[in-house]
């Protein structure tokens, strides 16, 4: 069989990669509740729920009035994107990205396994301290691991410098859901920075690029 | 602030990566339902759910009952994986593998936009055909495009290299859930490949990548 023969057509499905995206965010819209987020922030839920297979994904999600500007106006500055697992970087859409922007994480930085162990926290967590120097005016995406959103908390509350905006969305059984309840009330009560999360146990890498190819840019 | 200072620990949260995993099987085999499942699929279960932060999911989870088997001795004999999306890849813990099998998307091979227009199909769909030579006896997994499952069911059916088993867990809203309902009917039809799929919307890169990591050794 030649590499180049189109298998024969057997079953009826959409084929256009724009058309399934149209049909997908209009369902999307008929069957999900977008009435407690902020109106920009809508398409950012939309292209989430369409990441989950989910529509009741909304009713966890927690957007703050000026994530959407405070995001998109960074990444049309530059900013890096710097996230918790390269899954998530590996999910970002380059082509959406308005400048081309880094997107940074250091879980495979060799230095990261000893700065685990001297600091007594998981890989994650202590990869995000080797890029602090890049956290001022960045996107900030968590996307797996708890302890990196609690370390990241812990930086930002012991002066590191401030990220234009965080998606807080690990997933999962042990502390992700104390994580994000930790995120919702540092940011309310003291640092202010604006912040996505998704209350609970649901999260994950794939969560986070749907959100991060959504602040990237206005056009679905 | 020095890059290794250890910011200040303000909450209470599990740090030993090992410990965070314990915990987090502990919880799902407490709360998820496991019964209708292969006995040698429960850990493949486990990993799914863990990486959902979802019990519920086992209740749409169909797992053939030579799945598990024919998956860890495909990849125990050095086959590769062939996936659909780059997250796939991505979410693949190397480390796992016992063979440092390869990981096979053809999404980015510079050749698939044109297969794609000349098949009229999506990128996802394409870009399997141009791993057609790579499928007999591999472990392919689809976690993104519905469009990919229904391209790999109709290429099998027109007598493509048979896969040692099939994780199929594309997501999303149009197409999703008919064609892991097309994999279930072909495999029990005709093909009787072990597959492993997720009924209805829910799916995805990282549920993907979560059932080859726990398919790729028995170790948790």
């Amino acid at each position: 069989m030649s590499l180049l023969a189109r298998p024969t057509r057997r079953y009826d499905y959409i084929t256009h990669g724009s058309a399934i995206y149209d049909e997908s965010f209009a369902t999307i819209r008929r069957e999900a509740r977008f009435d407690h987020l902020p109106a920009d922030a809508e398409r950012v839920a939309v292209r989430m729920v369409h990441g989950t297979g989910q529509t009741d994904l909304t009713d966890d999600l927690v957007i703050h009035p000026r994530l959407v500007s405070a995001a998109r106006e960074a990444l049309e500055a530059g900013a890096p994107i710097v996230t918790d697992a390269h899954m998530v970087a590996s999910g970002v859409t380059r082509a959406r990205l308005p400048r081309d922007n880094e997107v940074l994480c250091a879980l495979r930085d060799r230095r990261t396994p000893d700065l685990a162990v001297l600091m007594a926290t998981t890989r994650s967590a202590a990869a995000l301290s080797l890029l602090e120097d890049r956290l001022q005016g960045s996107v900030v995406a968590i996307g797996n691991a708890p302890t990196a959103l609690f370390h990241l908390l812990e930086m930002l509350l012991d002066g590191a410098p401030r990220p234009a905006a965080i998606v807080g969305v690990p997933v999962g059984f042990i502390g992700a859901a104390e994580s994000k309840q930790a995120l919702e009330e540092v940011a309310r009560q003291g640092l202010d920075i604006p912040y996505l999360t998704v209350r609970g146990r649901r999260g994950g890498s794939a969560m986070a690029a749907s959100a991060l190819n959504a602040l990237a840019q206005e056009r679905e």
